[in-house]
């Protein structure tokens, strides 16, 4: 990788700061987010300003241009790559070591006094924008919105905002009508007394509605926002997507329905205006809820006192509790993956071993060809990490030419993929060894097992929090000094975003909402050895009650139950470091692996796969 | 119990909430917070304005009077015994249950519209005026500060301010004499760049200076605050204590000292006009640093642009990480309070098993004396809760006459108990009986211990927090569905408070402090079967370096060392629910109790209970 050469760009940047066509005042500091106007975590090509801006593109970053300075904020992940892609214009400030200064205390120490500090209000979630704001205020200087975003006037060839068909999904798929969807969504309203609420995440709106899009590369999602009044729909969508029949016939647009369920369809970039418009007709005590994370220019739409802010939205939450319909096909769907992995790992053997010749980025090809055979397949659900040896222990890993490493019998092979299918959305790590992995790599490969079993098999009180979990899976590593630097699992969305919240398993967060059946996580914990290899064990999991001998206050009990269906490669276990009970849930998933993906490739007639799936699920024997 | 009739009380309070003598304007709702001016969790009697008011206790509680109403927040802990103590004019606001409206929404739908709120300033910390003020300004009503206690005002015999002698600590018990500790502050304050800090928690005021006192009960505290500049150390405090000889010696107020180490003596009462006049002079970027919990009245004194405010205070994270002298202290400590329990435990056996005439209040005396027997004894850590049968269900109980049981074969004993030694503080609880415990008895004490080994046992990295190893403690309940609903430990003093921050093992908080060597917490999960019994270990155990095999990123590991050594009565263990590990953990730790506690019996000359703990120590064998 060569840096990208910025200095053009910068110069131009530095005056439309300057600029009144832009500008009200001149800015002294710019700041570029890495976000979309829907804070997405994944964005469209036409959202990459900030990797225009300084070439670094990784999935976290914020840009920061003063008049003589060009900083990027950025998180231990991706160090390395930002130095690599940026040139000597920038300063790379690396997050979580104790000298790097925060945004407010750099500003702070730069800036001449009574700077402006401008940003696209569209860009920055209401809280970042509060928290900024208040510290830059109370240093003398001013954070100041700036409507016409700034890169965007520099950036001549910025690609067009995607505007693709959507996808209809019906009752077989969803369980629940977008029309039942919004009566549940106004009966929250009504009991928290809000009477609008306004949609910004775009995977809310999708499964408000039961459409998806391709808007966004993985996350099958398209551009839009909604407005729910107690009465009234607006969709703000642009395009022709709303002429489609089988959309409008899904929506119910030229159907004859009561007004309360008349769906109004307005353009994309009328959103401002039309909440400008709800904020400026409320009566006092009326309310509209917003997510905390919304920008701040869809925040200040609405007066203060008329504002209900929450950190997770009702949709968010309702969302991430599955139905049975849901749930089923997430099943579905780990199974038709598990079939492709099984054909994988089958064919990998057969090419690793004698021949040589399978690179990181073949794998990760050969993959996404086996998981595209199978039914309702869509696309994948985020960039194939495929990472053999030392590559593996980069955690975001993704090969590219000049990383590409070829697989070999001499080192860990570590993948962790999936992928988008009409009936659900798949995410499974496995870590292999094609020749004889030393007594090392399968003591720390067992010790990341002990921990993946540990939270999948832990039971815990209903109204439990993720997060109380992620020690379970660190335990059998931190006896030993061992453990790994990332959270244990995320929420895993229903063919939609492979991460989702509002539940997850991390020593990170304390916010999150308590799990409760129907939710689906990941379990993933690993550990990584710089310069060496990389292991993680990684698990779709569903939140399913458990049946135990006590019942405390009759609050019942949770467990987890395993979506994926992938065997675990029982060479790189070391056996007699797992308890018996553990040897037993190795055994019990090999053998509903067997079973269930067992029966699938033999429908399929996978019959070498299905070899494969055999030998690979012989059960373990403790010595 | 019955309830404190409090018509007459209420009517003269409601008149002094009009009366201009004691309020600028009249006020429609005054605030009897649970604390004093320090938000001490131990309050001294002439503090408990709450209770007077109210005649409810308990140690937690919010009483909010109106022209009309009269409220009283607490939580589930003190349900049952505030409904006992109040009487019909007080409305129970059951905090935790859902339908409970918070004080703020409270307030806000009974208060005629622009009401003003009053409280007093010295004793509502700032963070939670903030957080009152903002809610009720929101809807239209003021918080306002009433300098003169109104309860005060109609308290006739309300008890004087305790003063009470001070016991100065020499080096051998400290391990670092106040002249050290003043310099080590000076350079955090130097680091974070502020020019005084102010002291207002009691025990932060008795650690700097090395001094104790007794005004408040099982606390050696005493009533001051500190105010310490970079060249100045001003001490508030009352009473002829300063007059002490020791004291003067110990404080060097009468040598000739560097000027920025001798103290200033001033009246307690002058620490507002103190600090106003500090306020006053400071200038640009002068800063004032403050605990975020320090009263509105003392945070107010500096105006919003000079403090600095944070949750724990240096003092309070110095005090937490003990030095080996504090270590050693504790340990000698820990010692000799074992030495009265066995005393004790072996007298219950002998007077409960033939006589039957054991009432909790006996054993609760008995615990006292034997522990007053011990070489610099001061008092009692807390009050006994000495609990047998069903009482030892209430998690906070203490017997009182109408409670008051006799222990008996038949049924569980629970004793949590400690002390206050002039070299450490002690809490230990044990779970005994003295007949034959069911099955299902010591199915359920089994569990609890599998959560105090696994926690004790723990090995994690350098910078872990406490809370998340709260799990581990649980992890065995919650797979037979069970739990407890309180946290499993909380920081412990040095001959200081019995319960201190910023350390502690619970699921309820995240904003503790990390774990690091030196610093002593208690380990005590539990499980209570309402109407029945309770189950409680508790050790107190010392965070120390642990070794591992690996040692990633150099990080290092810590485990606990328990300094609690009181047999764990094998006749409650189900040895088969144990796994090896686990009973090889019970079994070296008796193996140091007889050790380290039957040395000390030994030389004590006390042949019974040491013959006791011997037979308590037996080795546990697994079949």
């Amino acid at each position: 990788m060569s840096p990208k050469i910025t200095t053009e760009l910068l110069k131009q940047l530095r005056q439309v700061m300057k600029n009144p066509k832009y500008v009200q005042e001149p800015v002294q500091a710019y700041i570029v987010p890495s976000g979309d106007a829907h804070q997405s975590e994944y964005i469209a090509p036409c959202d990459c300003r900030r990797a225009f801006i300084s070439g670094f593109d990784g999935s976290a970053g914020t840009a920061i241009v003063t008049e003589q300075h060009a900083a990027m904020w950025t998180d231990g992940r991706y160090f390395l790559q930002a130095a690599h892609q940026m040139d000597n214009n920038w300063t790379l400030m690396k997050m979580g070591l104790k000298d790097t200064p925060t945004q407010e205390d750099w500003l702070v120490s730069v800036l001449p006094e009574g700077s402006k500090v401008g940003v696209d209000p569209f860009i920055i979630p209401a809280d970042q924008w509060k928290r900024m704001s208040k510290a830059l205020r109370s240093a003398g200087h001013d954070l100041v919105p700036v409507k016409e975003n700034l890169i965007d006037t520099i950036w001549t060839d910025c690609p067009q905002r995607p505007c693709k068909p959507l996808i209809t999904l019906d009752l077989s798929y969803t369980g629940v009508s977008w029309r039942d969807k919004i009566v549940a969504l106004r009966s929250k309203m009504a009991e928290r007394k809000v009477l609008w609420f306004v949609v910004t995440a775009l995977d809310e709106v999708a499964w408000l509605f039961n459409l998806r899009g391709s808007d966004v590369e993985y996350n099958p999602v398209f551009f839009a926002y909604a407005v729910i009044g107690m009465n009234t729909i607006r969709l703000f969508i642009d395009g022709d997507r709303m002429m489609d029949p089988a959309v409008r016939e899904h929506l119910q647009l030229d159907s004859t329905l009561e007004p309360e369920f008349k769906i109004q369809v307005m353009p994309y970039g009328s959103i401002l205006s039309e909440l400008q418009a709800v904020g400026a007709g409320l009566s006092p005590k009326e309310k509209v809820w917003l997510s905390d994370k919304a920008s701040y220019a869809l925040t200040e739409a609405i007066p203060k006192a008329y504002r209900y802010l929450t950190p997770y939205t009702p949709i968010c939450i309702a969302k991430a509790v599955k139905n049975s319909s849901e749930t089923e096909g997430m099943r579905r769907a780990h199974i038709k993956d598990a079939v492709a992995l099984c054909e994988l790992f089958n064919w990998l053997e057969k090419e690793v071993v004698p021949k040589g010749t399978v690179t990181e980025i073949i794998a990760a090809d050969k993959a996404e060809e086996f998981r595209s055979q199978q039914k309702d397949f869509v696309e994948l659900s985020f960039a194939t990490i495929s990472s053999t040896g030392p590559n593996g222990a980069i955690i975001h890993y993704k090969p590219v030419p000049e990383t590409n490493r070829t697989l070999s019998v001499n080192e860990i092979y570590l993948l962790d993929s999936g992928a988008q299918y009409k009936d659900g959305t798949t995410d499974v790590t496995r870590t292999m060894h094609f020749g004889t992995p030393s007594a090392y790599e399968k003591e720390c490969f067992t010790y990341v097992l002990k921990g993946h079993i540990a939270v999948s098999a832990a039971i815990f009180p209903n109204g439990t929090k993720g997060h109380l979990l992620d020690s379970f899976a660190r335990s059998a590593l931190w006896d030993c000094g061992l453990d790994y630097l990332h959270g244990t699992g995320h929420g895993v969305g229903s063919f939609l975003n492979v991460h989702e919240g509002p539940c997850g398993i991390s020593y990170k967060t304390f916010a999150d909402e308590p799990l409760e059946a129907g939710m689906i996580v990941s379990d993933e914990p690993g550990y990584y050895e710089d310069g060496s290899f990389g292991i993680r064990i990684e698990n779709v999991v569903l939140v399913i009650p458990a049946e135990t001998k006590y019942n405390f206050k009759n609050r019942g009990s949770l467990t987890f139950e395993p979506l994926t269906l992938v065997p675990i490669q029982t060479k790189m276990i070391d056996v007699n470091l797992l308890t018996q009970k553990e040897c037993n849930w190795v055994n019990d998933y090999h053998q509903k692996c067997r079973e269930v993906i067992g029966a699938e490739l033999e429908r399929q007639g996978r019959h070498e796969a299905l070899q494969w799936l055999i030998r690979e699920t012989e059960p373990l024997v403790r010595v």
